[in-house]
């Protein structure tokens, strides 16, 4: 579609957007630069500088562009392709693991190497001999195989005893026979495996002389590692268009008694003794679960990150998008939406939330960090009592930190008007692909059935899991918020116990359990904000370190707000938030405090444009040009539709779309 | 891919979904037939039979699974190609509107055809002369020329009167002059406009002598009724890929001086004198807002309908997938994961509010009918009067009904696992095309400044918004129930009153505003389904219509609970229900009685299989074998990979995928 001049005219157009956020930036007193240090540090901001500055040369901008009118037939061969740019961009400029995954996190969908670069490797890394690292790890480090984890079943996914695929052991070879009973047997949902992995870990139960001997994790070959078919009994292929995440190729697997050898078995912590068939134990596996907790602190800092970046576009599409004149000063013109209460509401609490769940990640990191200290140094009974902490915090932030985050994408998303539905926002691919995440890993209604329980049981013990819990006293400064929702935490655990003593069914008490891992998982996050804050005051400069304190209590008032109810059955409500009124105008007092900093603060997390690909978030706030950019050079342009319904033709081709 | 024999047999499989949906079914005494009736009479019935039976015939429903895979360029190809295909069937068949409408409905996503036949043909019926009629409606209705509706600009969206396209009358020749000043003024948004339409309804600020008059509706070419290309003076595309909506060619149009024939004004209210240039009006538009009203409606009863099929698909699908054993009967095996009380408090409350939004539109409809009657009459003053209440409930239904519906879709979706993100779930998409709700025809949050506007305004006027305000008593009635609503939006009118006399500003006074838009919008709801309820109890077999009134208790139980501290504040919380345990246990008790009518429930909204296009709600429940099939033959799997990063090869491509 070519451009008339009359239109080329208008651009540059004169708009405001640049001058808008210029305004915004020097009207603050946050400092983003040093806010980008602390949250990533030096090193890594340099590290990304320089690897996007080599995908940038490489285009992959254009790339990500492309792909949101592509089909899932184009997505997969485009996926394919960047994944292998990818990995010759890491053998050219000699990538260190950090400088990988830094690109593959700017180069936009997951391509379909993800889950053999992750899952595959760090599995085969953790659970396998020698003598099978040799076998198994080194080729698939040096790409030789490409495999996949494959775990979940058509009719089973977070019931892992309940898993339907055997490997049975055959007593006159040693070899194991991996079969699928059923059809609800087949492995489904298994990234990396549809079209791309030639090798599956696959977890079934192990038979041993007819005996059940629970899950366990074999590797199997899928498909030729000449043709790339599929091995004789297997059948294998891509489960189809997803929500979002259409890069990956997610796949099943159905097995026809496959045979294979003995030392296919993952066998550093248990295996089946080849002469006797006898099963046997050694070393201890807690350092995986401790991997799961890892996991799960993993993907709740990741939702810290993908909120921020959310609230990136919206905070700085909000500060140059106009509408309506503000009702108390009619002469003024049109202001930008981020001046209106109802938007601030919205936007500025997430700024904060996200933050608040970056921070209680970061606490959560270091506990871990502690854990495998005392591990490394042998220290195992005082490394498992961390490990029940590290369990009971990671499976609650993990559980609460994604449900806030994909809701809080949504309401960035809404809060951008019309626009925030075009693909070209950068948040609709950002809500779709982070959706997963309230159900992978343990979904997360089903973990605050474990948070409830691990709280009850060290309510048992006499664990001290909220030490703030006392009084609220009538002021209410950070510390007695903190107390606030600790006394909250520890009225649910009380009346847990005694509803468990009135008879109510271990069904019943699902929702109540529920309630309590919420409550538990928000206390977690305010305390280790409120915890944070003294150490920020030392680190930053003294308005940074203000804004990060004005953003502690909006998340705390916020948050208290949305369950008063329970703070006051609790008797934890300060005198001072005790009504709804009180609560909206302490609210609005901290939403003031935190307006004039909004976009520094989303500045603070230093996404770069590759990284947002958003016309609404640009840093330059080059919005509406970009935007008209994007839709003018979309491959729909190409079409001429003839609409006359009697005819037969339905489009001619044009050549090419316009190019601006 | 073809399918080895050994695969081929474990097909059938011996699942158990169709006699755990029996089950359900004959465990229940609801009559989802009564039901059906009741929801969309019985002609409405027989006509959608009629319909799908022929849109099977033609071949719909593999037209249907196949949208998902494809690529945008793809989509606006088969829309195209599905909107003659549907007009064909129409002329066939002889369609009345209804059947054409309910085709449209169940042929899937909105083909590009849809703008044209509800938008461009509505606005000219309502805003033209006679003499306009003959010109535009005809052939609009003839489809000789296919046109589109123009408001929303690139950066004015809910504000109207910020619109910046001119037309400028020519005082020498009559005619108008229609303008783009700048970039943002570009048309945005336009449903069929991107390639489809000759034709627009361009909204334009009309300029007579210089002066500006305000926006009005224009006629404007846009495209050669016979090659389809852009007229002179015209730029117009499609604006590109979207969060769903993909088969729509939202549009753009940016105009340089385009001149039209003075007729092209859309004249029935108001014209531009010929020869004098003086602006005059005739007759009453009172009837176009209270067109805008019942649009309103129209979109808060989608709302309901479409919850309901996310509903029948999550319920069916928890009716027959197992998931752990009951703790409480560990020797009974696997249990359905609706026998959970965690899935039971997310899904049940959803049917309820279905229904609950479905009366509530139901008697906003015929106070609609009254409405038109009195205009009909010529009783304009008793019909305004009218107006004004329409005007109120219909923007609280839309704002909070679509709210509530989109955030109920997702939660359905949330609880079907892992398989409800997969496009087989058919919940994804609906709830991607169902969001722009929240935002166009009024944006959610904007609507609520005028709902609360209007209820001050009521109030200070002394009429009786709702009736039931008292003290609720002891007892929990339903009538209490309904009075507890209405105590709370009395409570926050007064509240909002006083907060005005404080000095709060008009922009500060919005967020209490859009709580007290809310909770107006709740109680109009809860307020229509009781009074909905003894009529039902004459219509309907006893333990339907008391499954009903399960419904009711349920949904006012839940929507109370979820803002408890605001009854608290109001003094309307029934003391029955003053903690938060007293409300969750008066919540367990209302789940279980309508656990058992779930399915018949659901059934009773009588969506088609062809409709519903759900694996996993499948009428049937043969849910894994469906998922198996679409999965195997998705076209991903004619891919094959050559996975060795460093082989130049990407894919090859195999002869179609497999066939089931």
């Amino acid at each position: 579609m070519s451009i008339p001049d009359w239109v080329t005219a208008l651009l540059p157009a004169k708009l405001e957007g640049p001058s808008l956020l210029s305004a915004e930036r020097s009207n603050s007193s946050v400092d983003p630069a040093a806010l980008a240090k602390l949250l990533h540090g030096e090193d890594q901001l340099a590290l990304r500088a320089r690897v996007e500055a080599i995908l940038r040369q490489e285009g992959f901008d254009a790339q990500l562009a492309a792909l949101p009118s592509q089909s899932r037939v184009e997505k997969m061969e485009s996926s394919l392709r960047r994944g292998k740019h990818l990995k010759a961009l890491r053998k050219q400029h000699n990538w260190d693991d950090a400088s990988y995954t830094a690109a593959i996190g700017a180069s936009g969908e997951m391509n379909v190497y993800g889950l053999h670069d992750k899952a595959f490797i760090k599995c085969l890394t953790d659970q396998t001999t020698d003598e099978q690292k040799k076998l198994f790890l080194e080729p698939a480090k040096a790409d030789k195989i490409i495999g996949c984890y494959a775990q979940t079943e058509l009719s089973h996914g977070s019931n892992v005893r309940g898993l339907e695929t055997t490997a049975t052991w055959d007593e006159k070879t040693g070899d194991f026979i991996i079969h699928s009973p059923q059809l609800t047997s087949a492995k489904w949902w298994i990234g990396t495996l549809g079209r791309t992995a030639n090798y599956a870990l696959v977890m079934a139960q192990l038979i041993v002389k007819g005996k059940n001997l629970g899950p366990h994790t074999f590797v199997v070959p899928v498909r030729s590692l000449e043709t790339h078919e599929p091995l004789e009994g297997v059948y294998v292929g891509d489960i189809g268009p997803k929500f979002g995440y259409n890069s990956m190729d997610n796949g099943f697997v159905l097995f026809n008694h496959v045979r294979i050898p003995y030392v296919n078995m993952l066998a550093r912590f248990q295996y089946v003794d080849p002469k006797t068939g006898e099963y046997k134990r050694r070393g201890s596996p807690a350092f995986v679960y401790g991997g799961m907790t890892y996991l799960r602190v993993g993907i709740a800092a990741d939702a810290a990150t993908t909120l921020a970046r959310a609230c990136a576009i919206a905070i700085r599409y909000a500060a140059i998008r106009k509408q309506f004149a503000d009702e108390d000063k009619p002469k003024d013109g049109e202001t930008a939406v981020l001046n209106y209460s109802l938007v601030q509401q919205r936007l500025l609490p997430l700024i904060a939330t996200s933050y608040a769940l970056y921070f209680a990640c970061q606490e959560l990191k270091d506990l871990y960090a502690n854990y495998d200290k005392l591990l490394s140094a042998g220290k195992t009974q005082q490394a498992e009592a961390l490990l029940a902490e590290l369990h009971v915090q990671s499976c609650a932030l993990k559980s609460h930190g994604t449900t806030i985050s994909v809701e809080g994408i949504e309401t960035c998303r809404r809060a951008c008007g019309g626009h925030g539905y075009a693909q070209y926002s950068g948040i609709g691919h950002l809500y779709a692909d982070m959706l997963p995440s309230v159900t992978y890993e343990g979904d997360n209604y089903m973990l605050t059935k474990q948070v409830s329980r691990s709280i009850l049981k060290a309510a048992k013990l006499g664990v001290p899991l909220f030490q703030e819990a006392k009084n609220a006293k009538g002021g209410i400064s950070n510390d007695d918020l903190v107390a606030a929702f600790a006394r909250r935490v520890a009225f649910l655990t009380t009346q847990q116990q005694q509803l468990a003593k009135d008879g109510w069914s271990k069904n019943a008490l699902l929702v109540p359990g529920w309630r309590l891992s919420t409550a538990y998982a928000q206390y977690v996050i305010v305390s280790a904000f409120a915890r944070a804050l003294p150490k920020l005051a030392a680190q930053l400069p003294a308005p940074t370190a203000q804004a990060l304190g004005d953003l502690f209590r909006l998340h705390a008032l916020v948050t208290l707000d949305g369950s008063a109810s329970e703070f006051a059955d609790a008797g934890a409500l300060p005198a001072q938030l005790g009504s709804g009124i009180q609560r909206q105008k302490a609210i609005a007092d901290a939403l003031a405090r935190v307006r004039p900093n909004a976009v520094n603060l989303v500045d603070g997390w230093a996404f770069s444009d590759l990284v947002l690909n958003s016309s609404l978030g640009r840093e330059d706030g080059r919005v509406y040009e970009d935007i008209f950019r994007r839709a003018a050079t979309n491959p729909v342009n190409e079409l001429v539709f003839d609409p006359r319904p009697e005819s037969k033709v339905i489009v001619k081709r044009r050549e090419g779309a316009a190019k601006l």
